[in-house]
C-alpha cells in the first residue's frame, strides 16, 4: 500500500509537470499567434481543453503565467544558440548566430513582444531578462577562452554591450526587415568580431 | 484693459510654467538623492515649499511627475551631448562622449535608476525612451554626414546597436567601475568607430 501510495503520487507529479507543460507549450503558441501583451488565459484554457480555474491552479495569476512562458522562451533561446563544443571560436560564433537568426524569425511576435513589451512586466520579468542576457554574454567570453571569472574588464563590457547591440538590431531588423536575412546575420557577425577586435582579441575567420 | 488682462495672463502662464520647472528641479534632486522608483511626491512637494495638492495641480499622478523627470533628464542628455557642428566627424564623436560619460558620472543614480528602473513605467515613458535613442542615433547618422533618410540599411541598425551598446556599457561600468573613466571613454569610442567600419565607414582618427 506505501509503495501503492508512492505511485499514485508519482504519477500525480508527472500529470501535473506534464499539464504545467501543456499549458505553456499552448501559451506560446498563443503568444505567437497574437502577442505576449494581449494574450488571453481564457484562449489558452480553452485551446488546452481545461477550465479556466484549473489553469489558475498552476499559475495563480495571469503575471505568473506570463513569467513562465518568457523564462520558456528565454531557456529555448539559451538552448538552441549554445555553441557546439569543439568549434574554433569563429566558428561557434557563426553557428550560434545562425541559430539565433531562425530562431527569432521563426519566433517573430514572441521575440519582439517579449523585449520590447514585457519592458513593463515587473521585477521579475526583467530578472529574466538579465539573466538571459547575461548568460549569453557568459557564453560568448566562455567561447573566447576568457570565462566571465577571468576575462578583462573591457572584454567582459564588450560581452555585455554586444549582446544588447545584437537585442537592438534584431528587434530593429525583425520590425522592418529590408535587409536579407544573410546580410543581416553578417552583420551580426561582422560587429561581434569588431567589438572584441576593440579590447585585442582577434577571431580568425575560420572556414 | 484687454492689455492688462493679456498681461496678467502671461504672467501667470509664466507663474505656472516656473512652477513646474522648479518642481521638476526638485524631483531630478531627489531622484538623484534616492532613486526614481523611491521618489517620494510628499518629499518633493514639501522641498519645494508648496502643499501635495499643488504638486498634483501639476502633475495629477505620480507617474506623470516621473514622466516629466524623465523627459526633462533625457531633453538634458541630448542637450549636452550635442556635438559642436563643424567638427570632424571623429572630434565630434569624442566630444560627445566625453560629455555624455561626465554627464553619466555626475548623474549616475538618475540615469541608473531612469534606465533600469523605468523599464517598468509604461509605454508613456518607454515611449521617451524609445524617442531619446533614436534622436541618438540620428545624430550619429548626422555626424557621419548620412542623415536617417539617406543612410545604407546597414549603417541605420549599426547606429541604433551602437546606442544601445552604449547604454548597457554605461549601466554596467555605473555599478562597477573598475575602469578608469579615460578607459571607459576609449571603449566607448573604439566600439563606435570599429561598429561602423563593418558597414564602410571609416572615421580618421582626429587631431
Amino acid at each position: 500500500m506505501g509503495q501503492d501510495s508512492d505511485a499514485t503520487a508519482m504519477r500525480r507529479r508527472l500529470s501535473s509537470e506534464e499539464r504545467r507543460a501543456q499549458l505553456i507549450a499552448v501559451g506560446r503558441a498563443e503568444v505567437e499567434r497574437t502577442s505576449f501583451e494581449s494574450l488571453s488565459t481564457d484562449d489558452v484554457a480553452e485551446a488546452a481543453g481545461i477550465s479556466r480555474s484549473l489553469l489558475f491552479h498552476y499559475f495563480p495569476t495571469r503575471e505568473d503565467f506570463l513569467l513562465a512562458l518568457a523564462a520558456d522562451a528565454a531557456d529555448e533561446l539559451l538552448a538552441i544558440t549554445d555553441p557546439e563544443p569543439g568549434l574554433p571560436p569563429r566558428e561557434r560564433l557563426r553557428a550560434a548566430l545562425e541559430a539565433y537568426v531562425v530562431h527569432v524569425t521563426e519566433h517573430r511576435r514572441t521575440y519582439l513582444s517579449l523585449v520590447r513589451g514585457a519592458a513593463g512586466g515587473g521585477a521579475e520579468m526583467q530578472a529574466v531578462f538579465d539573466r538571459t542576457r547575461g548568460e549569453l554574454a557568459a557564453r560568448i567570453l566562455d567561447g573566447l577562452g576568457a570565462p566571465a571569472g577571468t576575462a578583462p574588464d573591457t572584454l567582459r563590457l564588450m560581452a555585455r554591450g554586444y549582446v544588447a547591440l545584437a537585442e537592438e538590431l534584431t528587434v530593429s531588423w525583425l520590425r522592418d526587415p529590408q535587409l536579407p536575412r544573410q546580410a543581416f546575420l553578417e552583420l551580426l557577425e561582422g560587429a561581434a568580431v569588431a567589438l572584441v577586435s576593440v579590447v585585442g582579441v582577434t577571431l580568425d575567420a575560420g572556414a
